[in-house]
């Protein structure tokens, strides 16, 4: 297996974007990363696309092609891979580009993730949000992804895990690290109270708890660490991808406020890097829902149980504050959840960071950085680690 | 790049199999699959998923974890990753299990696909076949996969390189395996006045030129070469595998009549592989619309331009009459085309025939078969060489 390196990114602003089309965001990341990584298209012989729902939002399935398409890779008829795996649709098709490299197959591979969800109504988001549950036995019976999540946050109240008060606090944290980042959907920090008071969507979530509707597209570009130096002085170790699964079903699960999934995962992450959690000097979680942060910090081994919240609190997560800096792109809350981009974003932001190119939000010294991606609740959990060279 | 190799093989029948879940039939095709290769569930550490529109159909995105969850591999937390390419969807998960295996990320995987159409109406069906061709300039314009096809027919006839009888001789050859294959959904020849005389869908082509709406999974399992005969004594070797992507739109080709994406991943795979087209003794293509067979074996170089018509229409590719035996299971056309297991069922089909298993549709002393499977008009492709060792 060969070692894997990054040596491009780009991302679209997120946001509204209403004056683009899908088609256009997705070849503008792709386009920055290439620029990026000193390229130009002919050199690249994989793509890989992160997508959850053009199917039902634009009647476009074929993302695959779709990309290779309008980036005029098609011309060379390259390889085109498009995979769903719900909010983590992005981690997984950057863990299979990692693959595709590793194994020899490509040589040098655009992994993009995009989603245009803006200009769709409420019913059609939420169809699509809800689909990545278990369709028989959770949204069928009218469980919507917020209230499976809801019930995660009333459970870790009810078992003293966490504090209302400590799972606002995540949602503090990402915002504040989303008015450091330009390319953010909300470039504004936000108190406790705000998040606090914010009108419920389901109890005890509230409007400041739940990432927003969101517009965007990330890449990043790949090829074998040892060819990194011919393209770039800017480039980043993949040190580790896993990947977990779990029920589809919550109800199903022994524990309700930990992901097995993001156990597992982190665990052969770490081991295939050779590290333990306190190597990690900043990370991107998953915060679609501010308690799926408190989750995530405890699930990936930095925290034991029933202290994240005590962290977020603390403000110790915001850079430069303690030892891990969690979300300085401002999460999914503050730079915005457009759902098959994040993964890829999440990328775009740790490799950023690993280059010392993170600007106002820059965290000193960082040698190792992780990103989880989680899909439907846990089901599907992507945990990738990238080192610095 | 380790070398791999398929272990075992299942599948579901083929057809309206109204007694049955989506869930149900995927579990079927996998525990078949894994029973074949000696295996328990728990020694599989990868799993991989090829589904079209579960998220239409059954509102149920996340296939991946539905899968891993109800097979019971979600209790290990095993990695599971869900494709789409419009009707290769089979063919692209089988591709990414392969790479997965070979670059030793995962080293025994179960790759599966699956699709739930018969109980459907047509406006889903339709709806979900078009979202595999370009939905701004073609499917939004009133343009269906089908009338796609019956241009590409009218175009050959026109140029001469392929008369209606010739083309319609496809399906024949499709029905004539389908009623030696006990899994198949029509088990019943067809003569070519039948082929001609069906009712018009979009013209020239007729009724019979078209793949059914089906129900069906299947599925194979992987695992290193080196290892393969600890499971079982009749295992394949997986020579090659390789894909292609082609423009969205049809319109945007420089001819219509040929599917670049098909010639460029079969010259990939024959060099691979180190073979000629001249070494293939079995191959399935991919039939969803008659016409697409004329071009599956030109541009696979089985034969030249205008030739493969004459080929089909001489009987030389039914099983026993030449040296190249094609669609020996049924193909789409008569096996049936449960959309996003189609192209597992193929694997499945050459990998039978390689083991010596094929019972009345036996090919002798073959060596090498090709699996070809194809998205929307060509838009991606995927060609697999398997070897009998």
């Amino acid at each position: 297996m060969r070692d894997v390196a990054i040596i491009g990114v780009g991302a679209t602003k997120f946001g509204d974007l209403w004056e683009n089309s899908f088609r256009s965001i997705g070849i503008e990341a792709g386009m920055k990363a290439i620029a990026d990584a000193n390229l130009s298209g002919r050199e690249i012989d994989g793509l890989y696309i992160g997508n959850m729902s053009a199917g039902r939002f634009i009647n476009q399935k074929h993302i695959d092609a779709l990309i290779a398409d309008y980036s005029g890779m098609a011309t060379n008829h390259i390889s085109a891979v498009r995979v769903e795996a719900g909010g983590a649709s992005g981690g997984v098709a950057f863990g299979q580009a990692v693959m595709a490299v590793a194994s020899g197959l490509h040589n040098t591979v655009l992994v993009g993730g995009a989603e245009k969800m803006t200009d769709q109504d409420d019913v059609s988001i939420n169809t699509a949000m809800d689909e990545t549950a278990d369709s028989e036995w959770e949204a069928g019976m009218g469980l919507t992804l917020v209230s499976l999540y809801a019930m995660i946050a009333r459970r870790m109240i009810y078992e003293g895990t966490a504090t209302r008060e400590e799972i606002a606090s995540v949602a503090v944290n990402s915002h504040f690290h989303g008015a450091l980042n330009e390319g953010a959907q909300f470039r504004k920090e936000v108190p406790l109270e705000t998040v606090l008071r914010s009108g419920p969507v389901a109890d005890p979530l509230g409007m400041f708890d739940c990432a927003p509707i969101s517009d965007g597209a990330a890449a990043v570009v790949l090829c074998p660490l040892k060819e990194a130096k011919k393209h770039t002085d800017s480039y980043v170790k993949v040190s580790a991808f896993a990947q977990g699964s779990d029920t589809l079903a919550l109800s199903q699960r022994p524990d309700i406020t930990r992901f097995g999934a993001t156990v597992a995962a982190s665990k052969r992450a770490y081991e295939m890097a050779g590290i333990t959690p306190a190597d990690i000097s900043v990370a991107e979680i998953h915060d679609d829902f501010s308690v799926a942060g408190i989750m995530a910090l405890q699930d990936l081994g930095f925290c034991k149980k029933g202290e994240a919240g005590k962290v977020f609190l603390s403000g110790q997560t915001k850079v430069g504050a303690g030892k891990l800096a969690v979300n300085t792109s401002g999460g999914l809350k503050a730079r915005g959840y457009p759902i098959g981009a994040a993964g890829v974003a999440q990328i775009v932001e740790i490799a950023t960071q690993l280059r010392g190119k993170a600007d106002k939000r820059q965290v000193a010294n960082a040698r190792y950085g992780l990103a989880q991606s989680v899909g439907g609740t846990g089901s599907a959990v992507t945990v990738s680690i990238l080192e610095a060279v």
